[in-house]
């Protein structure tokens, strides 16, 4: 079968590989109908040191079920399946708590002898705790929609969950990408009172309106925080959604926090510490989130 | 009157200081009766640089009302009354939600024209919002643990809190100091289910197991992490209070703390950053706490 591989910084091969098949009880074999490509495989694209043996990529995927291991029960071959960008047992003691991301038998795609989306067909272990059956045919009009469930809806939303989004409350989500965009379908879903965009992509932005922000703040740096904070009446956002994860947008959600208030970071960050311990600790800021246990 | 003045690292001097004396219409004048020496007061004394204004020094005490401002109604001359470790107006926004430490008309003792309460007296701003009547008298046998409630027990409360302790939750303290010890008070109140003090001294050991400590830790760094993960099955602890504020103890904090737990911090940071931004987003950690609102 052919499936994607990276072998480095801007090194991504289209390759035959060998063809997917059952090799636990608990896998399936799944012929991939959809993939998407993640904010996260792009890290590895710009930095990837060389190597021989490549990397199989992709972990957002949809596709009918080909071949079922003796021990999988809830799904058959021939339905269409959708997979969260891990895969977990579903009956450890994280799973169990809706935290599938920290699953105790769980692992990624592209990683441990498993494959990965970017390709004609993918062993899932595990795929009575991570895959779900879709009840909609592979042509659905939804399926575009349906396949943000495998990673970018799920960690908007787990960035909204994060940042204690509520009724009464004003939200703030840093980043107009494609996480920042569904934190703003996360925030409205919460039923937030006020959703201030920060970004400067007009396209973007007029998604962002579309999905329900309320505000747009298009400054960087010193000058957002300032504007955030004429919107709020000087106090800040009660919830900030972080979906960068760079050092500077991490400050700036920090520093438009309201006092008490909370940040859902999802960006994966891309530096070592975490800014601001004195500041965020004076005003009793939390700091949540992290992967979003999107099977949850 | 008298009163302690700190001009620098090591240089604490007790000095005769105008009288204090009503400002304000909101002010009381408290005799002070009690006072404590805060760990926060030697980081000054350990760093401070020599100033020759000087800082008055205390922010713990209880005390008399000698005299009462205009616009003090819930409080009188003879009243003994306790302090929090920062004065608020009881009435702002975050008053309101029971986060006086970020009061919008509040302040700290021994700044912006205030003294302390390591002194004869203290002129209290807004002490309606600020003292609270103590239903006792002043030779109470209650009175040294009263006086911990402004702040050191308050803020060991805090911790509990911030780090969502609660039935059949397994919590560990770090730091044996008061603030760590007053943790412990804080778990068992909130019904932790097992809580692990990390310390090496005897003497407090002792106490923190009267107080309700069920396990003790006393190897530091990696050797402290892998002991606190077999005594919770690999994972890791629920809660985690962080009762220190230097870095190791921040690292340890965050290492301990099981995937979707949460550090709750009340140890002033002495650090810049927080570390392992990293693994703590990996495994959906919440790092949540700061000042304690005492007066809440």
């Amino acid at each position: 079968m052919r499936a994607t591989v990276m072998y480095g910084a801007g090194d991504v091969r289209v390759e035959t590989v060998p063809d997917a098949r059952l090799v636990d009880p608990a896998d399936v074999v799944v012929h991939v109908t959809r993939a998407a490509i993640c904010g996260s495989d792009l890290w590895p694209y710009k930095s990837m040191e060389p190597d021989e043996t490549g990397r199989r990529m992709g972990h957002e995927f949809i596709g009918v079920v080909d071949a079922v291991g003796s021990d999988v029960h809830t799904m058959k071959v021939g339905d269409l399946v959708l997979t969260p960008f891990v895969w977990s047992d579903g009956t450890c003691v994280f799973c169990r708590e809706g935290l599938h991301t920290s699953c105790l038998h769980g692992g990624r795609y592209g990683f441990d002898g498993v494959g990965g989306g970017q390709g004609e067909a993918v062993r899932v272990p595990q795929a009575d705790g991570t895959l779900v059956v879709l009840p909609v045919n592979r042509d659905d009009a939804l399926m575009p929609s349906l396949l943000t469930l495998s990673d970018v809806m799920a960690t908007g939303h787990h960035a909204a969950l994060s940042a204690e989004v509520g009724p009464g409350k004003t939200v703030a989500v840093v980043g107009d990408g494609a996480v920042g965009l569904c934190g703003v379908i996360g925030a409205r879903r919460l039923d937030a009172d006020r959703i201030i965009i920060l970004g400067r992509h007009p396209d973007r932005i007029a998604i962002a309106k579309e999905f329900g922000a309320t505000d747009v703040v298009s400054e960087r740096g010193e000058d957002a925080v300032e504007h955030v904070r004429e919107l709020t009446d000087g106090s800040g956002a009660h919830s900030v959604l972080e979906c960068v994860g760079l050092d500077q947008s991490t400050v700036t959600a920090l520093s438009i926090a309201r006092p008490g208030g909370a940040v859902g970071r999802v960006g994966v960050p891309q530096d070592e510490a975490i800014p601001d311990a004195l500041p965020v600790f004076m005003e009793n800021i939390t700091i949540a989130g992290g992967r979003a246990p999107a099977r949850a």
